[in-house]
């Protein structure tokens, strides 16, 4: 631990257990000195063990809908009241498809539910930071980071509208990202994990196979949450101060591969 | 003309007036001898001179609304009859923002306005697809168009919240264009256009200077819609057949220009 | 046939033999009513039936080892004569790899094989342009293609160096391009083509298994060299005047797939 | 300072004087904890002060051309032996073009000229990576990073065929990439870094305009050398073990912005 983040204040969004990216975020970025308010919709609290957590890192938890702006408005105000100040860091890792959990094909969407997985998984976002711009509530040289996949450029079959959410969330980033860095200075990234088996990932069909198949084909194989977790905090630190509008890929080297040795060889019927 | 488009049957979403890159569209294609329906919502249709486009291409005109699950049934059903059979191409040329005309900015968006906006100019590209898909109503090596702008990559400034819905409905081409490839053999792409100076282009604030700009850093100049409507007769062509889940720039040249001589000059104080 | 290319006059590099795609090319560009030079280095001619094409098409064989400067330009000069005026159209279908021939792997290059598959690969592009510009040999609106490989952007182990001699091309097209349309209003782009199973590609080792699996990975299948031949004639055509500078992918929807169902379940062990 | 890089052993290549983006970079590494050798070609030291950023950070200098094989034998055996074991990070900043040099135009490029420089910026990476191969000279978990420019993917008219090698250099990261993490679990990426004045970039034509309009796109302005330092020591550390085969645009937000409010302003006549 290097004390990276000393006297940063941060806000995290979706730890739901210890296998969530946001729960091993928030214990790295406590060992590394950073200050937090842990949040997560009230629905998803309930089934978490997020007090646990809030325990071991002396965090305060403020329960928020984030497609609800009056919880946004009540979240952004009480944590800069709990930590003293203005916003260093926030994590972003909300991600859900009604058209998955119903077992609706992409091709026989039910667009009440595509209506209501983009607004969680995507314009949440959005909502997170005009809370954030409106408020003023972010301290220069800020960072802001949401988690995506990769289905945002290349499809994944079982991946259904989350590939467009995710699409749609990353051009936030940019979007907003422009106007944050221009005025408050504060930069806008979204990290694209290989794919994770969290207690979330797991619900994605085929994730079994899915995983195995993404670990042969990255170089370095998959990426954890352990590893998202550091690779979060070098974004929240200040060595990082001018990426911006940037999604990183954090996957062991998948997105560049084009087909690995092993994976031709099960083609070859050899 | 070369008869590209001889004996096959379309729909064509957005024809509004002759600025139109639909409306140019369906002229080029009539050209081709390709045979199609107009569409459009009934309230955008109310304002054109599309009656005169359908007089003069022999078209029917059946009036839908592009986020209407059942304007789009009937409007798919009544092609195949009118036309004599399955269709071959469709061009989504639809997208409205609310916040961009009620002058809304990006991080002051009114999430109604975002809603109505993203199924207007996003959600409706599935629809239409999801449609096209349950009726079995595409031929065999089909062609779907949708147009799109680089916004969906890129910030700029003023495009507001349409840089996000575009960069979900790219999404959409990729994500259902896999499943239209695999099971029906029909391709879907999407044009990235120069700005072009359409009605509807021409409600983005400070258009005028931009359109400049692309104009200055493109080598070959903006693509006008007419350039657009011979592009799109090319995708709808049996010469494309193996092209899809594709975001194409046709824009002379902007996309991969990082600065042009002149643009360079501007920043010179010389 | 719909006379796209009629009264056009273009060169033709690189066909090989029938399996060639610039054998194809020919074929196709002579029935769209195009006339062209057809040229090959002398060592790769001898092994081709390059004569059987040019008899085929009416066209004639000037051959030109296309690293040589002094060959290329008393190409250009007699293709001018002979086709009767500029060029419309070129394409540049050449590649070579000696490290591939030779069985070095990319972790154990001979550097002097590196350099000159480089000069081959995607010098010689460079090189093909430079001598059509200083001559002023290309029409306004002219169309140059040159044909790539997905290695360019990603990984895939037995491609060895000619991964970085596309990237290399790719550039050139676009740095080229950036000139060629500000100066002459000429237009280059690259097709990134499925792999194809030329005699050429044969040589790639392990390229049976590796043809399957791009297969499974392509929604619409892999695209043929007969596909990539209508692809480059709507290229060459005015259809597509403003496109430029682009890498284009022709691959029935692989580069955007990032697994097919058919892949996951060689791997989910069912 | 953090001690990010305690127990670390490195190599870097290309410190010049302090306007270096190495220079910045040993400093920084040095600040952090790791030991490296600096080495640069044998006849810019001459012209550099590396003897003095030698003693500030207690490093020898070994002198080697980096596209000279032996030179480069001796300089990583050399390394391990003085630094104690294997090498944990390599900084590769090396670019030269003879074209730009000699004032020759992209269109009338010597060829001689391309090759050598070819060969220093690119293909110099390569012989540093299959000496550390052949050598087994890396670290598990250790870090190679090449400095690269946008002009890989976009074209700039006055940055020549830099550009060609800049993709070819990327490209090089992932090639390598692939064995390198697949054989030793080492990454390699590359940092798109904004324009920057160091003593090699204001060699560059119209450099003073372009860094103006690139400040001006770039929403938190351009990166500095010195922001590119604590960027590259992120790269190095343990904080981002699964990032490989980028390239990672540190730009201020350049690369995603399509135009920024000051640039359209300036084109809008007001």
């Amino acid at each position: 631990m290097y004390n990276l983040l000393k006297g940063k204040r941060g806000i995290i969004f979706g730890a739901l257990d210890e296998n969530s990216i946001a729960w091993k975020t928030a214990e790295r970025v406590h060992a590394e000195g950073g200050t937090f308010v842990l949040t997560n919709a009230p629905i998803a609290m309930r089934m978490g063990q997020i007090k646990e957590l809030a325990d071991k890192t002396g965090s305060e938890i403020i329960p928020a809908d984030a497609t609800n702006l009056e919880d946004l408005e009540n979240l952004v105000a009480k944590s800069m009241e709990i930590l003293g100040g203005k916003i260093d860091f926030v994590l972003h890792s909300i991600g859900m498809s009604v058209n998955v959990r119903k077992g609706r094909h992409y091709t026989d969407q039910n667009y009440d539910f595509t209506s209501k997985g983009w607004d969680v998984s995507a314009v949440s976002f959005h909502k997170v930071m005009q809370t954030l711009y409106k408020q003023d509530a972010m301290s220069e040289w800020g960072s802001i980071v949401a988690l995506t996949y990769m289905a945002a450029q290349r499809t994944f079959p079982d991946y259904n509208d989350m590939a467009d959410n995710k699409a749609y969330l990353e051009s936030i980033a940019r979007s907003f990202g422009y106007f944050f860095g221009k005025e408050k200075k504060v930069r806008v990234n979204t990290i694209s994990q290989s794919p994770t088996p969290t207690t979330a990932g797991q619900g994605v069909k085929g994730f079994g196979g899915f995983i195995a198949y993404a670990d042969k084909m990255s170089p370095l194989g998959n990426a954890t949450a352990q590893d998202c977790a550091d690779y979060t905090v070098s974004l929240f630190s200040d060595l990082t101060k001018k990426v911006t509008m940037q999604n990183l890929f954090h996957d062991g080297g998948f997105s560049n591969t084009g087909v690995s040795q092993e994976v031709i060889e099960e083609f070859s019927g050899e």
